[in-house]
This record gives C-alpha cells, structure tokens and sequence, in this order.
C-alpha cells in the first residue's frame, strides 16, 4: 500500500537471522506510484497542501456514519447489554470510522496494533527488548506469511506428526516440504497429556543426512506448543527450553502457532473460577517460546478467532521487527490490511469490555466456559462402559477446544481398519469426530500412532449434549470391539 | 476450508480454457481433515447428529450479539440517518450475525454473494451462460488470485503501459512477466480520451518473436477498460471487440479490472442528474467485456472499495463456474473467506437502501458527485492560464476518480527532466498530484510518454478546493515553462 503514509517508526534494530530468510523476500520488489522529487534544498512543502495523490474517497462517499456493538457482558449471557458506538469522529488513541473504512496502513489500524502490543507485554512479557507486532487476516494467514518469509522451494518444515493439516497446503505452495516428527509418547497410557519429543528431534536433526538423504536441512520448526490441535496437550517450559536450544544449534526458526493458548486449564480437576484474578490467569498460562527466546527466532501467531469471533478474519504476529516487516511485505502482495471495519467493530468492542484488563478478563470467562465444557466430555468419557474397559481413554488437555481421546485397538486389529469402524459406529450413533489420521501431516507414516479421535467441545449449545455424544461414542467403541 | 459444508452448486460446465491454467492448480492438493470412512450399504446417519467435528465456538463465546449500522440516505448527507441492524436470528434468504461471526464459506456468505449475482445479472447481463461469483478480499485480492491462477513462471502479461502498478507485485510474485503495451495516441492532443490500442497489439503479437524473443507469447492481458488508472479514459464497444478478438486469435485471458466502470460520465458536458433512473444509468454505462465473452477468456474484477469504502477490503470476481472455482481454491490457500462482520455490514447496508434497486440508486448518487468534481477539475485546469496558454491540457474522463492533465513539454526540454521540475513546483505550490511516468509498467520504456500527471478527485472536502488545487497547478505549469 502507498496510502496512507505509513506510521513513523524507530530504526529497526540488527536481526541475527537474516540468514534464514527466503530469497522470495531478496528478490522481490515493490513498485507504487506515490514516490516525488526531491524538493530543492532550502525549501519545503506548504502547510496548506492539497492531497490529489491517492485513490482515496472522502469519507462523505461511505454509506456507513455509525457503528453499534451489543455487547454480552459475559459470554452466552445473550440479554445482559453494553453499547460499543464506533463513531465518524477524530481521537488521539482511538479507531474513528472514517479512519476504519478508509485505506489503512497493512499492519493494521494504530490504535489495535498498540492495544495487541500492550496485551503481549502484559500477558507474555517476551523475553526479547526489540518486537513488534502486525495484525493479519487470522491465524492461518500469519502462518502462511511466516512460510512466505521463511521457505524457499525444497526447503524441509518440521511439524509434529499430528497437527492442523491445512497450514500444509500454504508450505507446500511456498515449495516447503514438510517433515513429521514422531510423536511416541503421546498416546501412551502412561504419559498421557505430555508433549515430549525433544530427544526424538535431537536424534532426527543429528542423523540427518542419514534419515533424510534427499532432504535439506529443516529452516522451520511449526508448532502448537500449548493447547496442541489435535492432541489438546502442552509443552512443559524445560521441553521448550530443549527444543530452543535445538533451534539455536542446528539454526531452524520456531513458527508457535497459539489459537488456543489463552483457555488453559491448570490441571485436571479444575473448576471454573470466577474469582480468578488477571494476574493469577497470566500466571498460570503455559510459557511462549517468546519467554525465553531473545534472539528473534521465534514467531508467535496469534488470532482473535478462538476468543473473538472466526467470522472477524483477523489476527496478529509477534516478532523481531524485521521479521515483521517482511511479513508486512507479503501482507501487502498478498493481503493488504485486514478489513478496518472489523478492526473498529473488534478494538471498540474491546474497550467497551474494559480495555486491555476487562479483555483478558473476558478471556478468563471464556476460558471458564471451556474447562466446564471439557470437564464434562473427559468425565463423560472415562465413566462411560468403554471408559471403564479401556477401550476409550480421553486425554485430559491442557488448553483449547479440544478433547483428544485415544482409542484401543484389540490386540490383531489393525489401526486404520478398526478406526474406520469405530468412526463409521459413531456416525451411526450420531456423532461426528474427527479420525486422528486425518490430522496426519503423512497419513501412512503416522498409521500406527493414529489410534485417537479429536473432539471440538466448542460447538455444541450444552454441556448435556457433550455428555450423550460421549455415551454415543461409548456405545460405539463397545460395538466395534465387541461385535 | 473445512467447514461450514461447502454450498452446494451443480454440474460445473465444461470450460473450454483450461490450456490457460497454470500449472501449480494441478499440483495444488488441499488437506483438510472432515474426510470420514463411507458408511455400509443401506445404513444412514441419524437425523440428530452431534458435531463435535470442526473447531467452531458456540456463538455464546462472541462478544457481539449485535451491529448496528446508521446509513446516511445519500452520500455526503451526514445527519440524515437509517439504521440497518444485522440480528442473530434465523433468516432464510438473509445474513444473520451469528452465521457472520462463524467461520464461514470461502467464496463469501450465501445471501452476499447472491447479491453479487444478482446485481452482474441486471447491470452487466454477460453474454456467456455459464458464469459465477466469488467475494474477494478486495480488488487487488482479486487480480492477484487470477494471476496466481493464470501465470506460469515466465509467462508474459500484457500491460497497458501506464497502469495501477501496484497489481505488477503480484504478477512477478506469481513468475509473470509484465509486458507493457505502448498507448501511442492516448496524450496526443488530437485524440484527448481515446483508449485505443488494438492496432498496436496486434502488431506486437503478429510479430512477437521478433520483437519479444526471449518472451514467452502471453498469458493473459490485464486491462481497466472503462475509467482507466491512471488516464481516466473508456474503450469503446469496438475497441473491446478487437481485443477480444485478439485474445482469441493469439489464445490468451483477459482480467478487466473494474473498480471505476459505475462512476460513468456520459458526456464530457454533463451535469449531475438527480433523476437518473436505474435503467438509464444502466444503459449509459460502458460495456463489460463480458458483454461479449461466451467461451469465459474474460474476468471481471470488482470492489467494494470505491463505491462502498475501501477499509470494507471487500470484493467479487465475475468468470465462468470453473475459473471461480480456482481462484476459491487460492483463497482457500492465500486469505480464506473475507470478514464475516464486513459482510453482515455491507449486505445489511445494502438491503436498507432498498436492496439491489436501492443500491443501484446509491451508486449513481455517488456518481453525481464525482461528475460534479470531475467537471469542476476539467474546468478549473482548461481555464486556467496554463489551460489558455496550451500547457496544461486536462483530459475529459469517461469514468471514475482521477483526472489526467497532460503536461505539455517545452521544445527542446526532456520530459523526464520538465516533469520533475513541474511536480516539484506543484509540491511548493501546494499541491500533490502523482507524475504519469510513477505509473509506467517500464519508467524507462515509457518515459516519453510519462509528460501527464493523474489527479485524483475523490479525497478533497471540496469541489472549491480542486478549484484551487487547478491553479496552484496551473500557477506551478507556467513558472515552469517560464522560469
């Protein structure tokens, strides 16, 4: 975007990982049309300047003057009512409609981007001195963009063998080929709910001209340390520090992927608190790479679909500012800004909860919701008949909207058989989950560990409703070992 | 995406440009995880299915149960208001807030993009019987797609020479290779507000290996065929059939870039007329290339951006079903569906002016005050000394937002040289208008031409300040040819 004139920054601090930025970022240029000669020295522009340089049309042209939010005052409480006005009208530290439905800068509308880097000092406090952060379409377009950045054709792309598959197809189309890492512990009854795979990647990158012959060298590591899709589990902080440390001696950049991070649950038998302070919900979230990297080798990703709304399309990256300011260089190839009358509906909304604290507040309540709706679908599960046999064993997560559950499969069984019969039972039950194999980075490489089912606890209008889905999986997993 | 079910849509007819392609379509493979096992012969799903599939939040978790839009009854009317409200309720042809807030189908919302339907089918009414739309991110978003979808690497792309330069990003993103193609008569006097270049490109692509030998034969022609960036001026119906004929001849695509075609001004006297019907605008307007494509080589690209607001970052794309298809598969990849919220408040605005004949009227209202501004620049810069005295020479525009003035370049001067001078002494009069040669393919290839400069109307607060803005450029063209 040339227009409007991008927001005066500081200088951008020396990056020290210049080296694993795609030659796409190298070679590309950006042609606009709004450069002028220099005036001749001694002289300078008017104060009066007449602006007939961008397409812009005056705000009288917009069909829109005013826009309301009704706010809940907490979640699913439908009745009870705030008013969040986004008016046509000029503030200091606010978002004015006109500024919203005008051409706005691509990293986002100021006012947002200085309440996203208020939250992130506030809830992540990164362990860097120079970040910055840049708003996108959502959570999968700023990892699209890190991949944008990041790889170029044949690159290899470590991923944890289970994992939100369709960021695939984004790394694939930046030529990426992507790498799973064996999970093995996952799924075992002994460890369930541990996300330990710091040996197994150890041992991958040591050998890797043995394991990986065709392959270069990975340039990134995606992952979804805490609140993991599928599998709902965190990364303990001593995994992260080893994985960091890997990172930093074999050079790979670390993508942490966080749509879920903030409904965490602090351990299995937590109820939901109403009384939890911010600071007690900050101090029990699951630490960030960004805790501990102080480097700039680590991009977090972050959106407002999960405690928000999807329908917004709107997230941010936090980074190094240099990697933000590539980033923003495919935001303007790719994307541009994302829409401002979402940013003005999402930031008034925002402060009418009560700023940055009400909205890590909201948060808390959000995440209230989610522990009493994962409690009921473990329990559920676990005193189900197949709960009981062993035939069902849920994993209690540790954040998110998702209920891992992994599945025995009968001794001579084998995997992708017996779970396409134990999922065809569900179907005819009357309940749909998604097969852990279809959450496979590679399907056949992953057969053997794809035992498990993924459950959204999101969606559903009732606690109730988790409840008999998980009889009706019962039901169904009793079925498919027993007949 | 995954999920919401994709709508479902018939038989897509055969498409008879599939040799235009490009090749990463057909590598492109899209994971998703919403696959399940077939279900036995005989046997069905239960009509009370639980979804704990995909990870959708229950609409209890969104902060906004409610938007109101307060929409002036015609642009520029500040204090005469409607109020358009988007519910979370049910509505079967409509766009409810809960659905908005969802994720949501990539191509856009059901009932918006019926508009979109709705509105080419009564305005543009193409010639071909197989067509379809798709919601962008915006206009760029939607030339963008078609060259990720068109463009091999090394594939040229053909240019009018002086463009929106910006969309030249993309295309070299994509491996396109802009070809620019030469607009020999557009500035000579004689012919003030013509766009023809039919000639000229047939002899380039009669003689292409001649002229071009390391090129490849071209892709695709990019075109803004009616309210040209940045020169303001429309081909004429038989202009557009030469072209078309061109491009079936020499087998290449044609990407019209419309984000101007309904800001038409029917003559270079006419006035501003409140009385305008819808049909009468209709008629008036300049033709679409898809008023003459059957065999879809042709799409139209649209936004909201010019006559809604740009911060909607809201477009479509008009093309044959199969086309649409594609470019939804790199949404699906690159931005996914546009905002939810945006669309809710577009759709909503738009049904409150009266649905697809109240905005029609809108646009046209819009239009009058562009015509009201354009007449006032044309007059302010012909009757201006330097208009008198032959150095500026304003070029009447047939659609949209900017002015084109040609500069008229003292014997003996270089047009580069004169060019500089003149801006630099419209920026110390006062005054920012963008030089031609900042929207050349080639500045270099161009810059003989490059003696324009492009004055966009639509930003002032008013018509007396473009009047002012013409003499500070006026003032600005005689110091420089004098001094």
């Amino acid at each position: 975007m040339v227009f409007p004139e991008p927001e005066e920054k500081g200088p951008i601090p020396p990056y020290d990982h210049e080296d694993l930025i795609a030659n796409r970022i190298r070679t590309r240029t950006q042609t606009h049309f709004a450069s002028m000669p220099p005036l001749p020295e001694g002289t300078k522009r008017p104060d009066d300047m007449i602006f007939l340089l961008g397409g812009l049309p005056n705000h009288g042209f917009f069909p829109v003057t005013e826009l309301t939010a009704d706010i809940p005052t907490s979640p699913f409480a439908f009745d009870k009512k705030i008013k969040a006005v986004s008016h046509c009208e000029s503030k200091e530290d606010g978002i004015d409609l006109k500024e919203a439905l005008q051409y706005g800068s691509t990293e986002g509308l100021k006012a947002l981007r200085t309440f996203t880097k208020d939250f992130i000092q506030r809830v992540i406090n990164p362990a860097a001195t120079a970040w910055d952060t840049a708003l996108t379409t959502g959570g999968a377009d700023g990892v699209g963009k890190c991949f944008d950045v990041l790889v170029n054709p044949g690159d290899s792309v470590l991923f944890e063998e289970f994992t939100f598959n369709p960021l695939l197809n984004i790394c694939r189309e930046k030529g990426g080929v992507p790498v799973p890492i064996k999970l093995p512990k996952v799924l075992a009854k002994d460890t369930l709910g541990q996300m330990e795979y710091a040996d197994v990647l150890e041992n991958m990158l040591e050998n890797w001209e043995q394991l990986y012959p065709s392959k270069t060298k990975p340039k990134a590591l995606y992952t979804i340390p805490n609140g993991h899709n599928p599998l709902g589990i965190a990364q303990t902080l001593e995994h992260k520090k080893k994985i960091l440390a890997l990172a930093e001696k074999y050079n790979f950049f670390i993508i942490e992927d966080e749509p879920y991070g903030y409904l965490n649950f602090q351990s299995a038998d937590e109820e939901p608190n109403y009384n939890l302070t911010n600071d007690e919900f900050i101090d029990a979230l699951h630490p960030s790479f960004l805790k501990l990297d102080t480097t700039g080798r680590v991009c977090r990703v972050e959106t407002f679909s999960k405690i928000f709304a999807p329908g917004c399309r709107l997230g941010f990256v936090v980074a190094h500012p240099k990697l933000v300011e590539y980033i923003v260089s495919s935001s303007n190839i790719y994307t541009r800004a994302p829409s401002g009358i979402t940013q003005a509906v999402v930031y008034s909304t925002i402060q009418n909860l009560g700023g940055l604290e009400g909205w890590i507040h909201w948060i808390s309540l959000v995440r209230n919701e989610y522990l009493r709706r994962k409690n009921a679908m473990v329990k559920a599960l676990a005193e189900s008949a197949a709960g009981k046999k062993g035939y069902l064993i849920p994993l209690d997560p540790a954040c998110g909207m998702f209920v891992a559950c992994s599945v025995t499969v009968p001794e001579g069984r084998k995997v992708k058989e017996y779970m396409d019969k134990f999922i065809v039972q569900c179907l005819l039950n009357g309940v749909v989950v998604v097969p852990g194999g279809n959450m496979a980075v590679d399907p056949v490489y992953s057969q053997d560990r794809a035992n498990f089912v993924r459950i959204a606890i999101s969606y559903a209008d009732s606690v109730e409703l988790l409840a008999k889905a998980g009889e009706r999986m019962s039901d169904a997993a009793v079925k498919a070992t027993e007949e």
